[in-house]
């Protein structure tokens, strides 16, 4: 009978806890459970966050089943007198709550296990609401719960994620399968860098805003962080290869349309598609930073296997550094200054040489807030790559220190990717 | 007249955006909203993310204003077509948006700064709902709104953190601070490193359990990460002074528990506490770092005015780096390993010495998640600091790549932060 209704299409996801209306708690649970709900072909329409009241989670619970096929509910199932999730969805779906023997069972049998007596306010924990099908618990004592109500799905998961995420996989997922006429979502990224959100904008809108009309549609959203502008696509429907091929055509319409500020639509972050050209060419490269102070370096190495292409790098703070462990002339500094073109081409140079690597890079710049001049206010950057030919851009980023150092990684990152794979 | 309303007690944030519905991005700036919230005596009611869709928005926000005093809406102001919460806000209370000649014209202007055109979609961003004040946005092209509305505020802020949080201080703040009758939360944090959770919680517990039952109460709450545990102590009342003398004198008890592993109790990261106390001493520092990648540097050279006590360092990702720039004899990287005491001291002393710093810090070990054996697994790691003297510890860290990254990091801060003060 279960396929006479619609398929489900949304799901709303509420997260139940005063802790989490605090300045130091987040609710991480529904990241994982949007994750593995899109999967399914489901979206996630809303989220929300309540605390421990139960008139507030009944108002969001009520508009919650009235626009969304499923709701999930996480937290509030523990023992003590804050933990009101169970009661407030019995009172708002109509329906009681009973205790259940054979879970009573196995919480005082869990207590035993430890040693320790069952307090006796975890007797609560054994309620479930009339008509729920409740979900064991395999690492604590709180079971879930999932009701069936006018065609739509409850859920009641307990809060840490090592109990939820299990339990979720376990029994939720297979319940949600059956109802969502096979529908699955599917995704793409497609990353790019060195241009501005709505430089990116300009260039791909005229592409993407054809997407919604075609069938499969494909919706884009657009992310922008400093140095990376992401374009992120989704398509869902019931043949999985058709939504693929789909969203092949559309990356690749997408792609014609941007040129080689793409780099990666394979969801691979920048500093790996670096490491992946200099490990396919061979190349080993040393790094010569200032202004961001490391950052540099520290990206190249996030990359698991790093150590197969980064060679090492010096932070150069201080100008004897520069002259010292760079070789950089003292007059160079002294006459154009250290954030400038000779210098920055001197760190890549020195850099590249003294640590015997096959490219160097350089970044010298003023991050501010101290530093700056007319002539070279905060923000004034300078970054070299050399290999048997040198490339050296000086740019004039935006915002505070940490955005300038953001920044300057990111186009050292991308000056790299172009040096290598020219 | 304001006197005359009640005075505000409750606040709700809704985020907008569909990139927050995915399973990638989370909604951080209420973490910061609520924090300056509470301090002004508010709560925070409920919490919810939205995805770029007119009618939920509208749905929430009509909700939200029927029971909270401030609502505040976070991102959607951008350029583009899904950018859609000037509009939604508008419909939604009914006041038509106008385009305000001088924000366009500071759009404009900040486009002409960079060289660059404004594009033509950029204009929207100068609409402004009836009746709402529009606050100046700094760091960006998206204005702020604010609107009052039948005793309740209204606010829009712009997404994007670093355009959000100085918005907020600067306009929201005092909008609010005088409608919430004199009620204040104050807070103090004491940050500890080298503790784990649970060491910290039997150190401080005998001391913050006492300090629910006194006058004013304090709020205690533990919030640890890889290497930072952090007590965070509130405290709400009407006379500042009276909270002010409660929190220094719960401050000072949690102190006396904990010793020196308690770094900071003014909300200072230890990497500004270990650069001011170099400063102080007049010293400057080098460090040579190999698993971290930089990751040491980036974080010293993080604090504004860090040209002051920092020289610089070197990068050794690959043994010859550590021959070659930092003088290892490769005889102890042959019959010790790379990771070892010899070789961190080597390293910790050669980089002191080439830098011409007063002190050295060095960071050898095993990150993962290759390269890790029986003698040595994944997470060993060894630190010296060489100044005159010279000390060198093994640690063996727990987690993954980036956990050990980050352990390794603090306890390096926090061996420098001993030897400077020692």
């Amino acid at each position: 009978m279960a396929a006479m209704n619609p398929a489900f299409e949304t799901a709303e996801i509420i997260a139940v806890g005063s802790e989490l209306l605090t300045a130091h708690r987040i609710d991480s649970n529904s990241l994982f459970l949007t994750g593995v709900l899109n999967e399914l072909g489901l979206t996630v329409r809303m989220k929300h966050v309540v605390g421990d009241q139960t008139a507030d989670l009944r108002a969001i619970l009520r508009t919650a089943l009235s626009r969304s096929d499923v709701v999930i509910v996480t937290g509030g199932l523990g023992p003590t007198d804050d933990d009101l999730t169970r009661n407030a969805v019995a009172d708002e779906l109509g329906c009681p709550l009973i205790e259940v023997p054979e879970i009573l069972a196995r919480i005082s049998e869990q207590f035993s296990r430890r040693g320790v007596p069952m307090p006796a306010i975890n007797r609560r924990q054994a309620q479930v609401i009339t008509g729920a099908r409740w979900l064991a618990n395999a690492n604590g004592t709180a079971p879930g719960q999932l009701i069936e109500t006018d065609g739509r799905i409850v859920v009641l998961l307990p809060g840490p994620p090592r109990e939820l995420q299990p339990m979720f996989e376990a029994d939720v997922v297979p319940a949600i399968a059956t109802r969502t006429g096979g529908r699955r979502l599917r995704r793409r990224v497609v990353k790019t860098t060195g241009r501005s959100e709505s430089q990116i904008e300009e260039l791909a809108q005229p592409v993407y805003s054809q997407f919604v009309r075609q069938v499969p549609a494909i919706d884009t959203t657009i992310l922008a962080s400093p140095g990376l502008v992401e374009l992120h696509l989704s398509c869902s429907g019931s043949d999985e290869r058709v939504l693929d091929a789909a969203l092949d055509a559309g990356v690749a319409q997408l792609q014609g349309a941007l040129g080689d500020v793409a780099f990666s639509v394979d969801g691979r972050p920048i500093e790996e598609v670096v490491g992946r050209a200099l490990h396919a060419r061979g190349w080993r490269v040393a790094a010569a930073e200032s202004c961001t102070g490391g950052l540099l370096m520290q990206r190249l190495t996030d990359v698991a296997g790093s150590s197969a292409w980064v060679q090492g790098g010096v932070v150069a703070y201080a100008n004897e550094v520069k002259v010292e462990a760079l070789g950089v002339n003292p007059r160079d500094i002294e006459s154009h200054g250290a954030v400038s073109i000779p210098v920055a081409r001197a760190m890549a140079e020195g850099v590249r040489t003294r640590f015997g690597a096959d490219i160097g890079v350089s970044i010298t710049g003023i991050a501010g807030p101290a530093g700056g001049s007319a002539e070279k206010p905060v923000g004034t950057v300078v970054i070299a790559v050399a290999s048997d030919r040198c490339d050296v851009r000086e740019f004039r980023f935006p915002g505070d220190r940490a955005m300038v150092r953001s920044f300057s990684v990111s186009a050292a990152l991308d000056m790299l990717r172009r040096h290598v794979t020219a």
